[in-house]
Protein backbone atom coordinates (compact mmCIF):
# COMPACT_ATOMS: atom_id res chain seq x y z
CA UNK A 1 0.00 0.00 0.00
CA UNK A 2 0.86 3.63 -1.03
CA UNK A 3 2.46 5.35 2.38
CA UNK A 4 0.06 8.03 2.58
CA UNK A 5 -2.86 5.50 1.86
CA UNK A 6 -1.17 3.43 4.88
CA UNK A 7 -1.25 6.85 6.82
CA UNK A 8 -4.80 7.31 6.23
CA UNK A 9 -5.93 4.11 7.16
CA UNK A 10 -3.91 4.47 10.28
CA UNK A 11 -5.62 7.77 11.18
CA UNK A 12 -8.96 5.48 10.67
CA UNK A 13 -9.98 8.05 7.59
CA UNK A 14 -11.52 7.24 4.52
CA UNK A 15 -11.61 8.95 1.17
CA UNK A 16 -15.33 9.33 -0.21
CA UNK A 17 -16.57 8.09 -3.48
CA UNK A 18 -17.32 10.59 -5.96
CA UNK A 19 -19.23 13.62 -5.39
CA UNK A 20 -22.82 13.16 -5.89
CA UNK A 21 -24.62 16.32 -7.38
CA UNK A 22 -27.76 17.67 -6.68
CA UNK A 23 -30.38 17.35 -9.35
CA UNK A 24 -30.26 19.14 -12.27
CA UNK A 25 -26.70 20.19 -12.07
CA UNK A 26 -23.89 19.50 -14.98
CA UNK A 27 -20.51 20.18 -14.25
CA UNK A 28 -18.47 19.79 -17.38
CA UNK A 29 -14.74 20.05 -15.64
CA UNK A 30 -12.36 17.72 -14.38
CA UNK A 31 -11.94 17.54 -10.66
CA UNK A 32 -7.97 17.42 -11.33
CA UNK A 33 -6.22 18.36 -14.40
CA UNK A 34 -2.77 17.10 -14.70
CA UNK A 35 -0.60 18.55 -17.16
CA UNK A 36 3.43 17.53 -16.94
CA UNK A 37 4.67 17.93 -13.24
CA UNK A 38 1.26 19.88 -12.07
CA UNK A 39 -2.05 18.87 -11.07
CA UNK A 40 -4.69 21.32 -10.71
CA UNK A 41 -7.34 20.56 -8.01
CA UNK A 42 -10.73 22.06 -8.89
CA UNK A 43 -12.50 24.17 -5.81
CA UNK A 44 -13.36 20.73 -3.59
CA UNK A 45 -16.19 20.85 -0.80
CA UNK A 46 -16.75 18.36 2.17
CA UNK A 47 -18.43 15.17 1.25
CA UNK A 48 -20.76 13.03 3.49
CA UNK A 49 -19.11 8.97 3.13
CA UNK A 50 -22.08 8.41 0.36
CA UNK A 51 -20.52 11.03 -1.70
CA UNK A 52 -23.43 13.70 -1.04
CA UNK A 53 -22.56 17.25 -0.52
CA UNK A 54 -21.91 16.99 3.78
CA UNK A 55 -23.95 18.81 6.18
CA UNK A 56 -24.39 21.08 7.98
CA UNK A 57 -24.35 23.64 5.37
CA UNK A 58 -24.92 27.45 5.73
CA UNK A 59 -22.46 30.07 6.18
CA UNK A 60 -19.88 29.80 9.16
CA UNK A 61 -20.40 31.73 12.03
CA UNK A 62 -24.04 31.27 11.53
CA UNK A 63 -25.30 27.93 10.49
CA UNK A 64 -21.97 26.48 11.83
CA UNK A 65 -19.56 27.12 14.86
CA UNK A 66 -16.00 27.69 13.93
CA UNK A 67 -14.90 24.22 15.01
CA UNK A 68 -17.51 23.04 13.07
CA UNK A 69 -15.94 24.95 9.81
CA UNK A 70 -12.76 23.47 10.77
CA UNK A 71 -14.37 19.73 10.84
CA UNK A 72 -15.73 20.68 6.99
CA UNK A 73 -12.27 21.96 5.87
CA UNK A 74 -10.68 18.39 7.32
CA UNK A 75 -13.60 16.67 5.16
CA UNK A 76 -12.48 19.12 2.43
CA UNK A 77 -8.93 17.80 2.43
CA UNK A 78 -10.60 14.40 2.24
CA UNK A 79 -12.49 14.70 -0.71
CA UNK A 80 -9.66 16.47 -2.79
CA UNK A 81 -7.20 13.70 -2.03
CA UNK A 82 -10.24 11.16 -2.88
CA UNK A 83 -9.93 13.38 -5.99
CA UNK A 84 -6.28 13.45 -6.54
CA UNK A 85 -6.00 9.32 -5.73
CA UNK A 86 -8.96 8.62 -8.81
CA UNK A 87 -6.30 10.43 -11.25
CA UNK A 88 -3.31 9.62 -9.95
CA UNK A 89 -3.14 6.36 -8.94
CA UNK A 90 -1.75 6.84 -5.50
CA UNK A 91 -1.07 9.83 -3.05
CA UNK A 92 2.22 9.01 -3.30
CA UNK A 93 2.82 10.43 -6.49
CA UNK A 94 2.24 13.94 -4.70
CA UNK A 95 5.68 15.33 -4.52
CA UNK A 96 4.97 19.02 -2.53
CA UNK A 97 1.97 20.91 -1.81
CA UNK A 98 2.49 24.20 -3.69
CA UNK A 99 -0.66 26.53 -3.39
CA UNK A 100 -3.91 26.19 -1.38
CA UNK A 101 -6.79 28.97 -1.58
CA UNK A 102 -9.15 28.46 0.73
CA UNK A 103 -13.10 29.85 0.91
CA UNK A 104 -14.80 30.33 4.10
CA UNK A 105 -19.11 30.97 3.17
CA UNK A 106 -18.57 33.63 5.88
CA UNK A 107 -21.44 35.03 8.12
CA UNK A 108 -21.25 38.94 8.93
CA UNK A 109 -18.46 39.56 11.64
CA UNK A 110 -17.17 36.10 11.30
CA UNK A 111 -13.26 37.11 10.23
CA UNK A 112 -11.48 33.74 11.77
CA UNK A 113 -11.35 32.17 8.28
CA UNK A 114 -7.36 31.05 8.79
CA UNK A 115 -8.61 29.05 11.94
CA UNK A 116 -10.92 26.99 10.18
CA UNK A 117 -8.78 26.21 6.91
CA UNK A 118 -6.78 25.02 9.25
CA UNK A 119 -8.39 22.01 9.11
CA UNK A 120 -7.40 21.22 5.98
CA UNK A 121 -4.25 22.30 6.09
CA UNK A 122 -3.66 20.00 9.74
CA UNK A 123 -4.45 16.96 7.73
CA UNK A 124 -2.34 17.73 4.56
CA UNK A 125 0.52 17.93 6.91
CA UNK A 126 0.09 15.25 8.78
CA UNK A 127 0.05 13.25 6.14
CA UNK A 128 2.84 14.61 4.10
CA UNK A 129 5.06 16.30 6.64
CA UNK A 130 6.73 19.98 6.54
CA UNK A 131 8.24 19.18 3.41
CA UNK A 132 5.98 17.56 1.10
CA UNK A 133 3.25 19.27 3.04
CA UNK A 134 4.05 22.42 3.61
CA UNK A 135 1.99 25.19 0.87
CA UNK A 136 1.53 28.78 0.55
CA UNK A 137 -2.13 29.23 1.55
CA UNK A 138 -4.67 32.22 1.40
CA UNK A 139 -7.87 31.87 3.79
CA UNK A 140 -10.69 34.09 2.81
CA UNK A 141 -14.57 35.14 3.33
CA UNK A 142 -16.62 34.21 0.40
CA UNK A 143 -20.48 36.18 0.10
CA UNK A 144 -21.35 32.56 -1.01
CA UNK A 145 -20.63 29.02 -1.80
CA UNK A 146 -22.00 26.11 -4.47
CA UNK A 147 -25.26 24.75 -2.78
CA UNK A 148 -24.46 26.15 0.81
CA UNK A 149 -20.97 24.15 1.37
CA UNK A 150 -19.02 25.70 4.36
CA UNK A 151 -15.62 25.67 2.54
CA UNK A 152 -14.45 25.08 -0.80
CA UNK A 153 -10.50 25.15 -1.18
CA UNK A 154 -8.86 24.39 -4.50
CA UNK A 155 -5.09 23.54 -4.76
CA UNK A 156 -1.94 22.93 -6.79
CA UNK A 157 0.84 20.25 -6.49
CA UNK A 158 3.93 19.03 -7.62
CA UNK A 159 3.34 15.44 -8.77
CA UNK A 160 5.35 12.47 -10.35
CA UNK A 161 4.91 12.45 -13.79
CA UNK A 162 3.49 9.80 -15.45
CA UNK B 1 -7.42 30.91 -40.88
CA UNK B 2 -6.32 29.04 -37.56
CA UNK B 3 -8.76 26.01 -35.97
CA UNK B 4 -10.51 27.64 -33.15
CA UNK B 5 -10.71 31.22 -34.89
CA UNK B 6 -12.05 28.59 -37.60
CA UNK B 7 -14.55 27.69 -34.98
CA UNK B 8 -15.87 30.76 -33.55
CA UNK B 9 -16.75 31.96 -36.97
CA UNK B 10 -19.14 28.52 -37.74
CA UNK B 11 -20.76 29.57 -34.43
CA UNK B 12 -21.22 33.29 -35.46
CA UNK B 13 -19.24 34.41 -32.38
CA UNK B 14 -17.22 37.21 -32.43
CA UNK B 15 -14.11 38.33 -30.07
CA UNK B 16 -14.68 41.81 -29.20
CA UNK B 17 -12.44 44.38 -29.02
CA UNK B 18 -9.77 46.04 -25.95
CA UNK B 19 -12.28 46.80 -22.80
CA UNK B 20 -13.29 49.99 -22.98
CA UNK B 21 -12.42 51.51 -19.35
CA UNK B 22 -14.52 53.63 -17.36
CA UNK B 23 -13.56 57.34 -17.00
CA UNK B 24 -10.81 58.00 -13.94
CA UNK B 25 -9.55 53.85 -14.47
CA UNK B 26 -6.30 53.39 -15.05
CA UNK B 27 -5.29 49.18 -15.09
CA UNK B 28 -1.35 48.98 -14.94
CA UNK B 29 -1.08 45.29 -15.44
CA UNK B 30 -1.33 42.88 -18.22
CA UNK B 31 -4.86 40.99 -19.85
CA UNK B 32 -2.28 37.96 -20.61
CA UNK B 33 1.15 37.51 -18.88
CA UNK B 34 3.35 35.00 -20.64
CA UNK B 35 6.16 33.05 -19.62
CA UNK B 36 8.03 30.17 -21.08
CA UNK B 37 4.84 27.91 -21.65
CA UNK B 38 2.22 29.47 -19.34
CA UNK B 39 -0.33 32.01 -19.97
CA UNK B 40 -2.18 33.49 -17.27
CA UNK B 41 -5.27 35.69 -17.94
CA UNK B 42 -6.21 38.11 -15.42
CA UNK B 43 -9.77 38.68 -14.57
CA UNK B 44 -11.94 39.26 -17.36
CA UNK B 45 -15.59 40.70 -17.49
CA UNK B 46 -18.25 40.34 -20.36
CA UNK B 47 -17.62 43.00 -23.01
CA UNK B 48 -19.99 44.02 -25.30
CA UNK B 49 -19.32 44.54 -29.22
CA UNK B 50 -17.94 48.32 -28.75
CA UNK B 51 -15.63 46.86 -25.78
CA UNK B 52 -17.89 48.95 -23.08
CA UNK B 53 -18.16 46.51 -20.24
CA UNK B 54 -21.42 44.52 -20.89
CA UNK B 55 -24.76 45.19 -19.69
CA UNK B 56 -26.68 44.13 -17.33
CA UNK B 57 -24.36 44.21 -14.32
CA UNK B 58 -25.30 43.74 -11.18
CA UNK B 59 -25.88 40.84 -8.96
CA UNK B 60 -26.83 37.29 -10.26
CA UNK B 61 -29.90 36.27 -8.18
CA UNK B 62 -31.29 40.05 -8.06
CA UNK B 63 -30.69 42.24 -11.28
CA UNK B 64 -29.49 39.19 -12.73
CA UNK B 65 -30.94 35.65 -13.39
CA UNK B 66 -28.95 32.68 -13.45
CA UNK B 67 -29.69 32.11 -17.33
CA UNK B 68 -28.51 36.02 -17.97
CA UNK B 69 -25.55 34.66 -15.71
CA UNK B 70 -24.93 32.39 -18.03
CA UNK B 71 -24.67 34.22 -20.66
CA UNK B 72 -22.38 36.80 -19.29
CA UNK B 73 -20.08 33.87 -18.18
CA UNK B 74 -20.15 33.12 -21.86
CA UNK B 75 -19.45 36.85 -23.27
CA UNK B 76 -16.34 36.55 -20.36
CA UNK B 77 -15.33 33.36 -22.08
CA UNK B 78 -15.15 35.43 -25.59
CA UNK B 79 -13.56 38.36 -23.96
CA UNK B 80 -10.63 36.74 -22.43
CA UNK B 81 -10.14 34.44 -25.95
CA UNK B 82 -9.65 38.44 -27.27
CA UNK B 83 -6.79 38.87 -25.04
CA UNK B 84 -5.42 35.93 -25.57
CA UNK B 85 -5.67 35.98 -29.06
CA UNK B 86 -3.68 39.44 -29.21
CA UNK B 87 -1.13 38.16 -27.13
CA UNK B 88 -0.51 35.04 -28.48
CA UNK B 89 -1.70 35.73 -32.08
CA UNK B 90 -3.25 32.68 -32.62
CA UNK B 91 -5.88 30.79 -30.58
CA UNK B 92 -4.35 27.92 -31.67
CA UNK B 93 -1.44 27.83 -29.44
CA UNK B 94 -2.89 27.04 -26.86
CA UNK B 95 -2.23 23.54 -25.77
CA UNK B 96 -4.37 22.64 -22.51
CA UNK B 97 -6.35 24.66 -20.60
CA UNK B 98 -5.65 24.03 -16.92
CA UNK B 99 -7.00 25.94 -14.21
CA UNK B 100 -10.43 28.54 -14.48
CA UNK B 101 -11.32 30.43 -11.29
CA UNK B 102 -15.07 31.76 -11.73
CA UNK B 103 -16.27 34.61 -9.61
CA UNK B 104 -20.07 35.49 -9.61
CA UNK B 105 -21.47 38.56 -7.73
CA UNK B 106 -23.88 37.05 -6.03
CA UNK B 107 -27.04 38.44 -4.02
CA UNK B 108 -28.42 36.97 -1.46
CA UNK B 109 -29.76 33.60 -1.43
CA UNK B 110 -28.49 32.51 -5.02
CA UNK B 111 -25.80 29.89 -4.92
CA UNK B 112 -26.00 28.15 -8.32
CA UNK B 113 -22.69 29.36 -9.10
CA UNK B 114 -21.26 26.60 -11.26
CA UNK B 115 -24.65 27.21 -13.35
CA UNK B 116 -23.61 30.56 -13.91
CA UNK B 117 -20.00 29.65 -14.53
CA UNK B 118 -21.15 26.58 -17.01
CA UNK B 119 -21.60 29.77 -19.52
CA UNK B 120 -17.65 29.97 -19.73
CA UNK B 121 -16.81 26.51 -19.51
CA UNK B 122 -19.46 24.96 -22.26
CA UNK B 123 -18.00 27.26 -24.85
CA UNK B 124 -14.13 26.44 -23.92
CA UNK B 125 -14.79 22.82 -24.22
CA UNK B 126 -16.94 23.53 -27.24
CA UNK B 127 -14.24 24.71 -29.04
CA UNK B 128 -10.92 22.78 -27.79
CA UNK B 129 -13.23 19.45 -27.10
CA UNK B 130 -12.39 17.73 -23.36
CA UNK B 131 -8.91 16.85 -23.95
CA UNK B 132 -7.03 20.57 -24.83
CA UNK B 133 -10.36 22.41 -23.25
CA UNK B 134 -10.78 20.39 -19.99
CA UNK B 135 -9.50 22.39 -16.79
CA UNK B 136 -9.74 22.35 -13.00
CA UNK B 137 -12.42 24.88 -11.93
CA UNK B 138 -14.18 26.42 -9.22
CA UNK B 139 -16.96 28.85 -9.27
CA UNK B 140 -18.05 30.76 -6.07
CA UNK B 141 -19.60 33.91 -4.87
CA UNK B 142 -18.19 37.06 -4.75
CA UNK B 143 -19.40 40.18 -2.49
CA UNK B 144 -18.46 42.50 -5.36
CA UNK B 145 -16.99 42.43 -8.80
CA UNK B 146 -15.66 45.91 -10.36
CA UNK B 147 -17.77 48.11 -11.38
CA UNK B 148 -20.55 46.00 -10.86
CA UNK B 149 -19.93 43.43 -13.34
CA UNK B 150 -21.70 39.81 -12.62
CA UNK B 151 -19.27 37.77 -13.33
CA UNK B 152 -15.60 37.70 -13.31
CA UNK B 153 -13.04 34.75 -14.71
CA UNK B 154 -9.68 34.44 -14.30
CA UNK B 155 -7.68 31.32 -16.17
CA UNK B 156 -4.19 29.45 -16.77
CA UNK B 157 -3.09 27.67 -19.59
CA UNK B 158 -0.21 25.79 -21.20
CA UNK B 159 1.07 27.38 -24.16
CA UNK B 160 3.61 26.54 -27.47
CA UNK B 161 6.02 28.70 -26.25
CA UNK B 162 6.80 31.30 -28.93
CA UNK C 1 23.26 45.64 -1.90
CA UNK C 2 20.61 43.93 -4.55
CA UNK C 3 19.05 46.40 -6.61
CA UNK C 4 15.68 45.97 -5.66
CA UNK C 5 16.54 46.17 -2.19
CA UNK C 6 18.78 49.23 -3.24
CA UNK C 7 15.37 50.69 -5.11
CA UNK C 8 13.27 50.82 -1.78
CA UNK C 9 15.98 52.65 0.19
CA UNK C 10 15.90 55.55 -2.62
CA UNK C 11 12.16 55.30 -2.55
CA UNK C 12 12.58 55.40 1.50
CA UNK C 13 10.21 52.23 2.29
CA UNK C 14 11.39 49.97 5.01
CA UNK C 15 10.40 46.26 4.70
CA UNK C 16 8.58 44.92 7.78
CA UNK C 17 9.42 42.32 10.34
CA UNK C 18 7.38 39.01 10.49
CA UNK C 19 3.84 38.91 11.08
CA UNK C 20 2.75 39.34 14.58
CA UNK C 21 -0.07 37.07 14.48
CA UNK C 22 -3.56 37.71 16.99
CA UNK C 23 -3.44 35.73 20.33
CA UNK C 24 -4.70 31.94 19.77
CA UNK C 25 -3.43 32.09 15.98
CA UNK C 26 -1.03 29.54 14.98
CA UNK C 27 -0.65 29.46 10.65
CA UNK C 28 0.81 25.53 9.61
CA UNK C 29 1.42 27.23 6.08
CA UNK C 30 4.73 29.07 4.62
CA UNK C 31 4.00 32.30 3.61
CA UNK C 32 6.37 31.51 0.77
CA UNK C 33 6.71 28.22 -1.30
CA UNK C 34 9.36 27.81 -3.72
CA UNK C 35 10.00 24.59 -5.65
CA UNK C 36 12.13 25.09 -8.67
CA UNK C 37 11.54 28.07 -10.65
CA UNK C 38 8.40 29.25 -8.65
CA UNK C 39 7.49 30.95 -5.78
CA UNK C 40 3.84 31.06 -4.12
CA UNK C 41 2.99 34.17 -1.72
CA UNK C 42 0.21 33.07 0.32
CA UNK C 43 -2.51 35.94 0.69
CA UNK C 44 -0.90 38.54 2.90
CA UNK C 45 -1.83 41.80 4.37
CA UNK C 46 -0.83 45.18 5.23
CA UNK C 47 1.83 45.03 8.41
CA UNK C 48 2.49 48.09 10.47
CA UNK C 49 6.53 48.74 11.05
CA UNK C 50 6.31 46.33 14.04
CA UNK C 51 4.68 43.27 12.45
CA UNK C 52 1.29 43.54 13.71
CA UNK C 53 -1.58 43.80 10.81
CA UNK C 54 -2.21 47.47 10.60
CA UNK C 55 -4.65 49.65 11.12
CA UNK C 56 -6.76 50.86 10.17
CA UNK C 57 -8.89 47.77 9.51
CA UNK C 58 -12.47 47.12 8.30
CA UNK C 59 -14.41 47.56 5.00
CA UNK C 60 -13.31 49.35 1.97
CA UNK C 61 -16.42 51.83 1.68
CA UNK C 62 -17.37 51.74 4.97
CA UNK C 63 -14.44 51.95 7.51
CA UNK C 64 -11.66 52.90 4.75
CA UNK C 65 -11.99 54.75 2.06
CA UNK C 66 -10.27 53.59 -1.70
CA UNK C 67 -7.21 55.77 -1.06
CA UNK C 68 -7.04 54.36 2.26
CA UNK C 69 -7.39 51.18 0.83
CA UNK C 70 -5.14 52.06 -2.10
CA UNK C 71 -2.43 52.56 0.74
CA UNK C 72 -3.45 49.05 2.97
CA UNK C 73 -2.65 47.57 -0.71
CA UNK C 74 1.07 49.26 -1.05
CA UNK C 75 1.62 48.34 2.65
CA UNK C 76 0.43 44.65 1.06
CA UNK C 77 3.22 44.87 -1.66
CA UNK C 78 5.87 45.47 1.19
CA UNK C 79 4.75 42.44 3.22
CA UNK C 80 5.12 40.09 0.52
CA UNK C 81 8.34 41.55 -0.53
CA UNK C 82 9.27 41.20 3.10
CA UNK C 83 8.67 37.59 3.17
CA UNK C 84 10.13 36.70 -0.84
CA UNK C 85 13.32 38.54 0.82
CA UNK C 86 13.41 36.45 3.89
CA UNK C 87 12.83 33.04 1.88
CA UNK C 88 14.78 33.84 -1.60
CA UNK C 89 17.66 35.91 0.39
CA UNK C 90 17.24 38.78 -1.89
CA UNK C 91 14.50 40.57 -4.13
CA UNK C 92 16.36 40.30 -7.91
CA UNK C 93 16.13 36.98 -7.60
CA UNK C 94 12.76 37.29 -8.86
CA UNK C 95 12.38 36.99 -12.93
CA UNK C 96 9.20 38.13 -13.15
CA UNK C 97 5.81 38.89 -11.58
CA UNK C 98 3.33 36.06 -13.17
CA UNK C 99 -0.17 36.17 -11.55
CA UNK C 100 -1.32 38.57 -8.86
CA UNK C 101 -4.73 37.96 -6.90
CA UNK C 102 -6.03 40.80 -4.93
CA UNK C 103 -8.97 40.62 -2.40
CA UNK C 104 -10.75 43.96 -1.26
CA UNK C 105 -12.68 43.65 1.91
CA UNK C 106 -15.92 45.32 0.45
CA UNK C 107 -18.44 47.60 1.95
CA UNK C 108 -22.09 47.14 0.25
CA UNK C 109 -21.81 49.29 -2.78
CA UNK C 110 -18.27 49.70 -3.21
CA UNK C 111 -17.12 48.33 -6.39
CA UNK C 112 -13.71 49.94 -7.64
CA UNK C 113 -11.29 47.21 -6.13
CA UNK C 114 -9.01 47.87 -9.17
CA UNK C 115 -8.18 51.08 -8.01
CA UNK C 116 -7.62 50.03 -4.76
CA UNK C 117 -5.32 47.12 -5.84
CA UNK C 118 -3.01 49.52 -8.09
CA UNK C 119 -1.40 50.54 -4.59
CA UNK C 120 0.34 47.03 -5.07
CA UNK C 121 0.58 46.87 -8.96
CA UNK C 122 1.90 50.67 -9.26
CA UNK C 123 4.88 49.76 -6.15
CA UNK C 124 5.74 46.49 -8.16
CA UNK C 125 5.88 48.20 -11.65
CA UNK C 126 7.91 50.82 -9.98
CA UNK C 127 10.31 48.29 -7.99
CA UNK C 128 10.81 46.27 -11.27
CA UNK C 129 9.89 47.82 -14.40
CA UNK C 130 7.50 47.03 -16.65
CA UNK C 131 8.87 43.68 -18.05
CA UNK C 132 9.29 42.14 -15.02
CA UNK C 133 6.63 43.75 -12.59
CA UNK C 134 4.43 43.21 -15.50
CA UNK C 135 1.42 40.70 -14.16
CA UNK C 136 -1.95 39.38 -14.36
CA UNK C 137 -4.50 40.24 -11.97
CA UNK C 138 -7.48 40.21 -11.02
CA UNK C 139 -9.09 42.66 -8.57
CA UNK C 140 -12.47 41.62 -6.65
CA UNK C 141 -14.60 42.01 -3.04
CA UNK C 142 -14.43 39.73 -0.36
CA UNK C 143 -17.69 39.29 2.00
CA UNK C 144 -14.53 39.29 4.41
CA UNK C 145 -10.86 39.05 5.05
CA UNK C 146 -8.76 37.50 7.98
CA UNK C 147 -8.90 39.67 11.32
CA UNK C 148 -10.63 42.56 9.68
CA UNK C 149 -7.64 43.50 6.87
CA UNK C 150 -8.90 45.74 4.36
CA UNK C 151 -7.06 44.05 2.02
CA UNK C 152 -5.15 40.58 1.01
CA UNK C 153 -3.19 39.44 -1.84
CA UNK C 154 -1.80 36.72 -2.78
CA UNK C 155 0.97 36.35 -6.16
CA UNK C 156 3.21 33.72 -8.37
CA UNK C 157 6.54 34.55 -9.02
CA UNK C 158 9.14 33.38 -11.79
CA UNK C 159 12.32 33.18 -9.83
CA UNK C 160 16.09 32.31 -10.72
CA UNK C 161 16.49 28.65 -8.87
CA UNK C 162 18.79 28.42 -5.87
Amino acid sequence: MATIESKLETLGLTLPPPVRLPPGLVLPFAWVRVKGDRAYASGHVALAPDGAIAEPRGKVGAELTQEQGYHAARLTALAMLASLQRELGDLDRIRAWLRVFGMVNTAPGFDRYPLVINGFSDLILELYGPERGGHARSAVGLAGLPFGAPVEIEAEVLIDPA
